[in-house]
C-alpha cells in the first residue's frame, strides 16, 4: 500500500501542470462576464423579458483543467416561452453574440444552439428554459443549472481533488462521457468527489468496486438501474449520471486504481504516447506475424456528429460480429473508427471454411423428429453425406458461404446497421483484405493499428 | 404401414436365397460327427477320461446362413481337472485332430485354441470346463454349452425368423459383435426371435426402441446395465448379452427398421456394393472439393487378433481428436483402418492457426484472481496484448501449436493410445497431408474414402 506522503507529493506533481494559473483564470472569467452581459444586453434589445445567462460547466466551478478553453453559457428563457420561441430567439441572440467570434456554426443537441470559437475559447450557447425544479425540466439540457447549483454549493475546497481525478482518467483514457467514448463525465468525477472526500479516497474504493457498484448522496434513488456504475443524480432521483459508462471503461478506471495504488507514477497522469513512433512497416510486420486474417469495411461517412454516428458504428460493429458467428467465422477483435475514412476492421481466425458443415440432426429414437428429418435431408441432392455419429442423424449440407467476403458482399445490408449507416453502405461500400488496409490512407485507422487490438 | 403379404413374400425370397440345402446340411453334419467323433476317441486314446466332445454355435441350431461354414467343437473336460490340464491336453487333442487339416494354427482368447480350415470349413476346437451350472462358469467359454442348450430348446419352429434376421443385419451391416464391428451377435439375434416370436415383430418393435431398451426374457436379471440395448442373459441374470453393441449399431439398426417398414425391399438384405465401381480419380476430386484438409497417421501394425487391436485402434482415434480438440483445431471426421497398413484418418476444418490465442482470464472485478492475473500475463515478454474486454481480462498469447503437423508430431505420444499401438508408435510414423493420402496403397483405406465420411 502506497504511503500518504507519496500519493501527496503526486498529487503535487500533477497540480503544477494541469492547475490555471491567476492570469488563465482572469481571461477565462473576463470572457464569461464579457459574453453573458452581451446576453442579456442583447435579449434586452429584441425586447424579451426575464431572459437570464448563466454561466455553466467546470468554468463555472472551478474544476477546469489548464489549457482546456471551455465556456457553457445558457440563454435561460422564462416557462411562459413556448418551444418554437425558445428555439427561434435563442439562436437569434446567439446568433448576434457569434457575429463578433472568430468561427461559428449551428448544432443540434435535443435543441439547436452555437458553437463558436471567441477569444481563443470554444463557447457553446445554449438556449434552455428556467424550471423551477429539476423534476420539471422540458428538455435535457434544463437540467444543467441544477446541476452547476449543486456542485457550486458542495464542491468547495475540493476542486484539486477533482482536477486531478480528471488528470488521471484523461491519462488512462476513461474521460468523456460522449458516447464515441462511454467514459466519464465531468459532473460524475465532481459527484464522486464529493462523494468519497478526496482522489485517494476515490481510487482506494474503485479497487474494489464491482458491477452494480451504487452510490447514491442524497439517498433519494427510486429506480432500478443495470449499469455497472450507479450514481444517483442529486438533482434527480430517477436518473444514473454515470449511465453512458460502459462496462470496459468502468473496469479500466478499476484496474489502473490498482495499479496506480501499487505504483504510483506520473506515467498515468501524463502517459508517453508511444504510438508516433512505432512505424507502419514494423506495424505491418507485426501483423503479418500473428497469422490472423484482416479485413476492413470502408463506406462514405454519413454526415452526423459523433453523438449520433458512433453509437450506429458500435451497432455495425456488433451486429456483423453475430453475422459472421452465425456463418462459422471465428472473429477475434473488431474496432470500428471515423476519421479521414470510416469502417469497421476485423480479424478473423480464418476467412475460408470447408464447402460443406456438419448439420446435426435429433438423436435417431426421438421417433418423429428423427424420422422428418432423415426424410428431409438423405436423399436431398445436394447433401453431401448422411450418417449416425453418437446416436444422432448428421447431415453434411453445402455451407452458405464458406468465403467471408462473399458472405459480407451479399449479408451486409441484412444487419442491424442504424439508419444512417445503413443508407450509406447500401450505397456502397469498398472490402480491404489483410495487408491492403493500408491503403486506407486514414491516420485514425493507423493509430488504432499500432497498439493492435487493444492496450490496457 | 407394410401389408403382411409384403412382409412375407420378402422373407420368402430371402430364404430362398440363404436357407442350407439338404447336401449342405448333410455336409455340414457329417463333418461335425466325424469331428466330434475324432476328439472323443483321441481323449480315449489319450487315457483321458470323462471328456466329451460338442457341437455348439449356429451350426448346432440350425441357425447358419447358407455359405457360412462355421464350426465350433468345444472339448468339455471334468471339472477335476486343472487350468494347466485343460489347457494341455486340451491343445494336445486338438492338435492330433488338426493333423489332417488343410491349414490350422494356434489362437487365444482367455485360452488358447485351435483354428483349422478342414474339409471346407471354418472349424474352432475349443477346450472348456464342463461345469454344472452357467453361474460356475471358470471361463468365458464354459458359457457356450449353456447358450446353445437354452437355444436349441427354445427356437424350434423359429429358425428361418433368425436367419432372415440374420442376413436383414448382415445387409445393413450391423452383423458381429466382434470388437472391430461392436454389432449385434449370433446368440443376440436368435434371444430377439425369441422373445420377439417373429422377424416381423423385431422390425416393428424396434422403430420405437430407445437408449436403456431392456429385454429379459426370464425376468431374472439382478445388476443395473448402461449400455444401449440390454437384453439378459436367460443362462446368467448378471450378464447383458448386448454389451458389446455400440449405440450407433443400435441407432443403426433402428433407422434401416423404419426405412423397411416403409419400403420394403431385398435390398435391405442383399445391398449392391457400389463402392468398387467409384473410381479413385472421383473419390479425389470429390475429398477436394470439400475444402477440408485430410491428415492420415501412418504406423507398423502391432501384431495383434482384431479383438485386441480395434479397442486400441478407437482409443487411439479418442485420444488423437481429445489432443486435436484441446489445441483448437476443429475435426470434423476421423476413423481408424487396419489392412495391408494401419492408421488413423482426420479430416479437419484447417491446419494452420494464427501463432495467437486470446486467453480468457477473470471478470477485473474478481479483485484477487484478477491481480494475480494481469500481474502473470501483462508484461511476460511474450504476451502479444493484455486488454479487458466485456470486463474480463485478455492475454493474448501465443499458441503453442499453429500447426498440426508439429502438434502430432510432438504430442502424439503423450496419448492415450493402448499398449501395442503406443509402442508402435513411438517406433516411427507416417504424417500424410490432404491427397498424398491416395500414397497409402492399401484397399480397406480406399474403400473407406470412397464412402467417406459414411453412410447410412
Amino acid at each position: 500500500m502506497v504511503a500518504t506522503t507519496e500519493f501527496a507529493t503526486i498529487k503535487k506533481d500533477v497540480l503544477d501542470k494541469i492547475s490555471p494559473n491567476t492570469q488563465e483564470k482572469n481571461k477565462l472569467q473576463n470572457t464569461a462576464e464579457l459574453l453573458k452581459n452581451n446576453v442579456e444586453k442583447t435579449a434586452h434589445n429584441m425586447k424579451l423579458n426575464g431572459v437570464t445567462a448563466k454561466l455553466v460547466g467546470s468554468a463555472a466551478r472551478n474544476t477546469w483543467i489548464s489549457g482546456t478553453h471551455d465556456l457553457d453559457i445558457f440563454i435561460m428563457f422564462p416557462l411562459t416561452t413556448t418551444r418554437e420561441e425558445l428555439k427561434q430567439w435563442g439562436l437569434g441572440i446567439a446568433k448576434k453574440i457569434a457575429e463578433n467570434s472568430e468561427y461559428f456554426e449551428e448544432r443540434y443537441a435535443e435543441h439547436p444552439y452555437i458553437n463558436m470559437k471567441y477569444n481563443g475559447f470554444d463557447v457553446d450557447i445554449v438556449p434552455c428554459f428556467k424550471v423551477q425544479s429539476a423534476s420539471d425540466i422540458r428538455s435535457a439540457v434544463d437540467r444543467t443549472p441544477f446541476h452547476n447549483e449543486y456542485i457550486k454549493t458542495n464542491i468547495k475546497g475540493l476542486e484539486n481533488e477533482v482536477l486531478v481525478l480528471k488528470q488521471f482518467m484523461k491519462g488512462i483514457k476513461v474521460y468523456g462521457s460522449e458516447l464515441k467514448n462511454m467514459g466519464f463525465s465531468g459532473y460524475l468525477t465532481e459527484l464522486l468527489v464529493i462523494h468519497y472526500g478526496s482522489f485517494e479516497n476515490i481510487i482506494k474504493s474503485a479497487c474494489k468496486w464491482e458491477p452494480g457498484k451504487y452510490i447514491d448522496i442524497k439517498s433519494h434513488g427510486n429506480v432500478i438501474h443495470e449499469e455497472p456504475l450507479i450514481v444517483i443524480d442529486p438533482t434527480d432521483p430517477k436518473r444514473n449520471v454515470a449511465a453512458a459508462l460502459s462496462l470496459d471503461k468502468f473496469c479500466i478506471f478499476i484496474s489502473k486504481c490498482r495499479q496506480f495504488i501499487e505504483k504510483p507514477d506520473l506515467d498515468f497522469f501524463f502517459p508517453q504516447f508511444i504510438n508516433s513512433v512505432i512505424d507502419i512497416k514494423k506495424t505491418k510486420e507485426y501483423l503479418i506475424s500473428r497469422k490472423t486474417v484482416f479485413l476492413a469495411i470502408v463506406f462514405e461517412k454519413p454526415d452526423l456528429v459523433d453523438d449520433i454516428l458512433y453509437p450506429q458504428l458500435y451497432k455495425m460493429q456488433h451486429s456483423v460480429n453475430l453475422l459472421l458467428k452465425n456463418y462459422d467465422f471465428e472473429v477475434i477483435n473488431s474496432k470500428c473508427w471515423s476519421g479521414k475514412e470510416t469502417g469497421l476492421l476485423l480479424e478473423l481466425i480464418s476467412d475460408n471454411l470447408p464447402v460443406l458443415k456438419k448439420h446435426h440432426g435429433p438423436p435417431v429414437w426421438v421417433c418423429d423428429h428423427a424420422e422428418d428429418f432423415r426424410k428431409k435431408y438423405e436423399n436431398m441432392p445436394d447433401t453431401f453425406s448422411f450418417y449416425i455419429e453418437n446416436g444422432i442423424y448428421i447431415a453434411e449440407i453445402p455451407r452458405q458461404y464458406s468465403n467471408v467476403y462473399n458472405l459480407i458482399k451479399e449479408k451486409i445490408t441484412t444487419c442491424a446497421l442504424g439508419k444512417n449507416i445503413s443508407i450509406s453502405v447500401k450505397k456502397g461500400f469498398r472490402l480491404y483484405k489483410n495487408m491492403d488496409i493500408f491503403n486506407i490512407y486514414d491516420s485514425d485507422l493507423t493509430d488504432l493499428l499500432k497498439v493492435w487490438p487493444d492496450k490496457l
